[in-house]
């Protein structure tokens, strides 16, 4: 065998960098703390907690080199690992995304337009902060939060206790609402040799806080905004000497876009690379952290992916739909949790729409 | 899990059938006489001989159903697994694929044009063949041949001696030799459910009777010649009540196709399907033996697949062409030996040209 490729993390980012991994010749281990991780299903996993130094280390036995597919796996795990093996995305981007503070500290550092922020640690940060951003404003946990969770919105003094009882005592930040336009994310991606690419700009839209669908390329983007959102990444990369895919999700307001957060691995709104793009994001991140050159980040048409979130429809409806192309996950069905995804490809906007609009009919038949 | 199928054969062809099935929700499980069969680097593998009752039955536990991912698999084997298992493509179409000598006549009986034959066992049969023939004329085993193995062109009376002892003492048909003007092949696809669809003609181009290049579509190709195609497809997978996908080899010559050979299975001809067609040959197999609805077989741009043979390009140079995508089968480089492909995609026949003419230097510096 030839390149071993760690991965920190086992689910279906990870499984996707796999399958785009195969036919390079690539061989795969998965860490993951669950032992139905999906990536189980088609590669080597270890188990552990990230904390079991010798789980980690019979992890790292024999690998050429380590990526991660989720951005909240612990610092010290992967020092422990950066020791022994070239890690990338490079540990340094993984610390500024752990924390929405250093993350907005670092997007205003960069002079890139971000919601106004207060940290809070107590309750009389919390009002000095509301006096800065005023209403309505976010409060969220500085770590961990995702998909939504650990975050609250305050519309009003009426929300404040509330959302204390509930997030307070922990390390917090407040961020001023923007009413922003719509939500659009960048995929970047830079390779160890200093070659960067962009996708073009994702249209994303959320249903209680996760991501639900995206539209790729982004409908009725000019190229200034293509512009402004690539020449943001490029400084993110360049100032955290990057490596791999970064996305970066944005809100665009009055023609401007402000940076929201960013993650420093595959992201699901890149998921419609797959079809419809030349090269998908997972291929990218591979050829990036190899020192390949990059593929080709043109789109193939127009795409259009939804999530299954929660929910298993009935594979045969979904795929009688031409150009509908259907990942599930492996993964258990449970409620609010993201088990697959479906990509709509179709050569015209038309076409997408319509195909579109019968995929949803069919999602909301088995939606929970 | 869900759906597990079984695989006879873990070659590329049935990696690319697990990448294709995976994304499906589908679990896999691969037999093969060897240990290092590609097919067990992302999927279990069960080695063992074809003739050993307890590996098959090992192999066949809790599977769902079953296929095959190369047409030499014995008879014997499958008929033991069709036992306890539904398997696609049916029997029937192997038994055909697996003698010359039954699936000439098969195709002479369906009024599909073939090249003259005549059943070799002796040497006065050779000799008598040849009068009906006429010079040029093909020997060849009836069984067992592939890539060119197993087969003699006698040009003259004087190759006649040294064919005879090569190949003698074995059933061998002796073919007419079609003065063809290029060769091409169909992909043909029927579901359980009697749905079926066609890929556009490929045009295929040999080297020492190993596919070499394929372009696809075909260039130059009247609507009329690709409903020549798929009507003699259909017919054949008509009459054996054929489930899955089917490669039928054609002769194309005046402007009539001539039946060559077929495949029942997925096939060499059809990897440009990955990237070039919204469909690959790979799910289509897939969703046809599991009775869900076939995907688009609608090619997007131009596609040019080139096998690499008993050489390891270096993959950077390959990567950097634009359009590039390589499978890499983790095999050991053998002289003569497929050891993976690259197609290429484009909007253009002409950017597809430049390309072509870029990947065959890069190709031409490792050639064995």
């Amino acid at each position: 065998m030839g390149v071993q490729i760690g991965v920190l993390g086992g689910g279906q980012l990870g499984r996707m960098l796999a399958l785009a991994g195969y036919p390079l010749g690539l061989g795969f281990r998965f860490f993951d703390t669950a032992p139905e991780a999906p990536a189980g299903q088609l590669a080597e996993l270890v188990v552990g907690d990230y904390a079991d130094e010798e789980a980690l280390a019979r992890f790292a036995e024999g690998l050429s080199l380590l990526t991660y597919e989720f951005e909240n796996v612990p610092l010290a795990a992967v020092a422990r690992l950066a020791q022994s093996l070239p890690v990338y995305p490079p540990p340094g981007a993984l610390e500024v995304a752990q924390d929405r503070l250093a993350e907005k500290t670092f997007f205003q550092g960069l002079g890139i337009p971000t919601p106004l922020f207060y940290p809070v640690q107590t309750h009389n940060d919390l009002l000095d902060g509301l006096e800065r951003t005023g209403w309505p404003a976010l409060l969220k946990t500085r770590r961990m939060g995702y998909d939504g969770k650990g975050q609250r919105l305050l519309r009003s003094p009426a929300d404040l206790e509330a959302a204390w009882a509930q997030l307070g005592g922990q390390p917090l930040i407040l961020e001023a609402f923007v009413p922003f336009e719509r939500e659009l994310s960048i995929l970047a991606v830079r390779s160890t040799r200093g070659q960067v690419a962009f996708y073009p700009l994702v249209e994303n839209h959320h249903e209680k806080g996760i991501l639900r669908k995206s539209l790729a390329p982004a409908p009725a983007t000019s190229a200034r905004l293509q512009h402004q959102a690539e020449e943001l990444a490029r400084r993110v990369m360049e100032r955290l000497d990057y490596v791999g895919v970064l996305a970066i999700e944005l809100f665009e307001m009055e023609g401007v876009l402000w940076a929201n957060e960013m993650a420093p691995r595959v992201h699901n709104s890149g998921h419609w690379t797959l079809e419809g793009a030349e090269t998908s994001q997972f291929e990218n991140h591979l050829r990036a952290i190899l020192g390949l050159p990059l593929g080709s980040t043109a789109p193939r048409g127009r795409a259009a992916m939804l999530n299954l979130i929660g929910q298993r429809p009935e594979f045969a409806r979904v795929l009688e739909i031409p150009g509908a192309h259907l990942h599930w996950y492996g993964k258990e069905v449970r409620p609010g949790r993201k088990v697959g995804h479906v990509t709509l490809r179709a050569d015209t906007p038309e076409v997408l729409q319509a195909d579109l609009r019968r995929l949803e009919a069919v999602l909301a038949e088995t939606k929970d």
